[in-house]
């Protein structure tokens, strides 16, 4: 094999690929990145058996081949060469020589016929949406996956769709996060679970530009999103999503309208007076037009009034603050509405047209001083 | 105590002083930063017993007083107020009240007497030199003492006045740095060795500007830096320095000159192959016109040429790329000269003025391979 590619281009493609190089394997091969140049284009693969990534690599085949070269080391000479063309060649042990003005890299390859490679995928109806809403969809909703496998359901994100609209859901059993998108077209249901890690490796290499789309095709095990020159696959999380709808009850007793920024910058302030690891709640006494912050800690105390406008009853609640900064961060709205009912039921941070809706469980702070 | 001054100024000041409070300690005292507005001005002080900072703070006294808070949480409540007027109270049992807007914190203060004020220093001559010098020359030299406490003095650097000269000097056993700045008037012989955690912390409070001046003065057991409002009190270290003239023969039978950056990067590049720990050495042969460089290493190998002007002898020769990095990495020139006498002796880099001297020493490769 024999290809000449620009540094920059195969830098942008090894970064790519890397998002699905897993960091600990027992499967050496899965390590690699497999440059594929055995047909008229060059293609770059990696896999980690639940998130594969493909992507063309813009490039001159001189001779077709195939090689796996470690993928850290590859990503690395790829990174500190000077910038210009890169000659990547094999010889018949598979021996890689990856030369690039005067330097000279010889890295041992393996063979191609050994890696993992990406299901084939049927694709039937697509869903198409910016790259921007993706990304920025993900973002918003990521936090609330769970970290720990105990309910493996809960470390992905719900997929829905429903007619034209789009409903994306990620839950830990503390909190919920729900974000509407409005689809251009009208397609049938589907609903799918897809792996936090897989849209945290992609919302890294999404551009997040409003005119780049991406397109997502779904079936029974796989979701695969094409972007650009690439290609994403991940495997679904198996199993009945949580049903949610009964916990998502729209009467209230007490509704707070309050600047965002006031809000989610006095809630920082309270949370450096708990040291990490404390369950310390941060505790909320809401009156007419006043909201007083109160938190205390061995540490010390602190207390902070913010002007709100109220409608309803008043109420006295406490809640994690790290919850409340987790909603308040990846909303963009200067004023939001919260809705309470009670002490030790959810309240909701969310907008009129339901767009987004954040769902955060308080904490009895008398059981918790 | 009752005090008021800016957020901007109070993070300012908090900052500096901050350098000197220990990270670990089993005098919680030392933990704190002193507040004292007992006389016409407000003072911060912090002092680890090696290493004392004190600065003036711009404000308002109110009610004179004295405390000692917690500089960690202090630090962290002072960063997160909102931008405008802080004050801070204190009440008969010590309690300190910091209130902003409408935030307000409570934290608990320690009595003033008990904190290890400043060593009174006895002022007299003093070097000055500007911030941009002091703050250059110590990075261009503090990465080659050594980490380890093994050897005290090798912890420190070497600053020696003679005339109208100073010299800096660090060393570690495998390498020496030595920078040589000129002053502008005559001073009486000095030679002290300053602890390099002095050194690094006062680099971080230095503005960096050729305009800012500060004042060095020596005493028997200390050494003081004052500048802007701030003054750094630092114990010596004790003993005699390692005597180098007789290292810094200017025989040589090599001489190199050399593009610095390309020389730099293309280090960069081999030791990509070295995995973290392993001391695989760079081999250098250096012939009429070229220097090949080479690596193998269980990852790989690597070889790349560059342009060189030689005179004397052929040369073949190893070296921890890392050394030979450190150096390269702080000399501004675009063309270097480097000076060998064979493989087992050190190499130089310097310029002909010697205001920089580089001294380094090669690695055995026949026993390292």
């Amino acid at each position: 094999m024999k290809l000449i590619c620009s540094k920059s281009e195969l830098l942008k493609s090894v970064n790519i690929t890397l998002k699905a190089v897993p960091s600990k394997t027992t499967m050496p091969i899965l390590e690699c990145i497999l440059i594929d140049a055995s047909t008229n284009e060059i293609k770059f693969t990696a896999n980690d058996m639940e998130l594969g990534i493909e992507t063309k690599v813009n490039g001159t085949i001189e001779e077709k081949g195939i090689v796996a070269l470690d993928a850290r080391i590859f990503s690395e000479i790829v990174r500190k060469l000077p910038d210009s063309d890169v000659i990547i060649k094999t010889d018949d042990k598979l021996n890689t020589t990856i030369s690039c003005e005067k330097a000279k890299f010889t890295i041992p390859g393996k063979d191609g016929e050994d890696f993992a490679y990406l299901p084939i995928i049927e694709k039937n109806d697509c869903v198409e949406i910016s790259q921007f809403t993706l990304k920025e969809t993900i973002r918003q909703t990521i936090f609330s996956i769970a970290a720990n496998e105990n309910n493996k359901l809960m470390t992905g994100e719900l997929f829905e769709i429903k007619n034209n609209i789009m409903k994306i859901i990620s839950l830990d059993g503390h909190r919920i996060a729900i974000r509407k998108i409005e689809l251009r077209e009208s397609y049938s249901d589907k609903k799918v679970v897809v792996p936090g890690k897989t849209l945290n490796e992609i919302s890294k290499i999404l551009s997040g530009e409003m005119e780049d789309m991406v397109q997502i095709f779904f079936t029974e095990n796989h979701i695969v999103f094409e972007f650009d020159d690439t290609v994403v696959v991940s495997r679904l999380i198996e199993g009945e999503y949580f049903k949610i709808d009964q916990m998502l009850s729209s009467d209230y007793e007490t509704k707070v309208m309050i600047n965002k920024k006031e809000f989610l910058n006095c809630i920082d302030r309270a949370t450096l007076l708990v040291k990490e690891g404390d369950k310390k709640p941060i505790i909320i006494d809401i009156q007419d037009g006043n909201m007083q912050l109160k938190i205390n800690s061995q540490i010390g105390s602190m207390d902070e009034d913010i002007d709100i406008e109220k409608e309803g009853k008043d109420i006295l609640i406490g809640f994690n603050p790290k919850f409340l900064m987790d909603a308040l961060k990846v909303i963009d709205d200067e004023t939001i509405s919260i809705y309470l009912v009670n002490a030790k039921a959810p309240c909701f941070i969310k907008d009129d047209m339901e767009n987004y809706i954040y769902l955060i469980l308080p904490v009895n702070f008398n059981a918790a001083r």
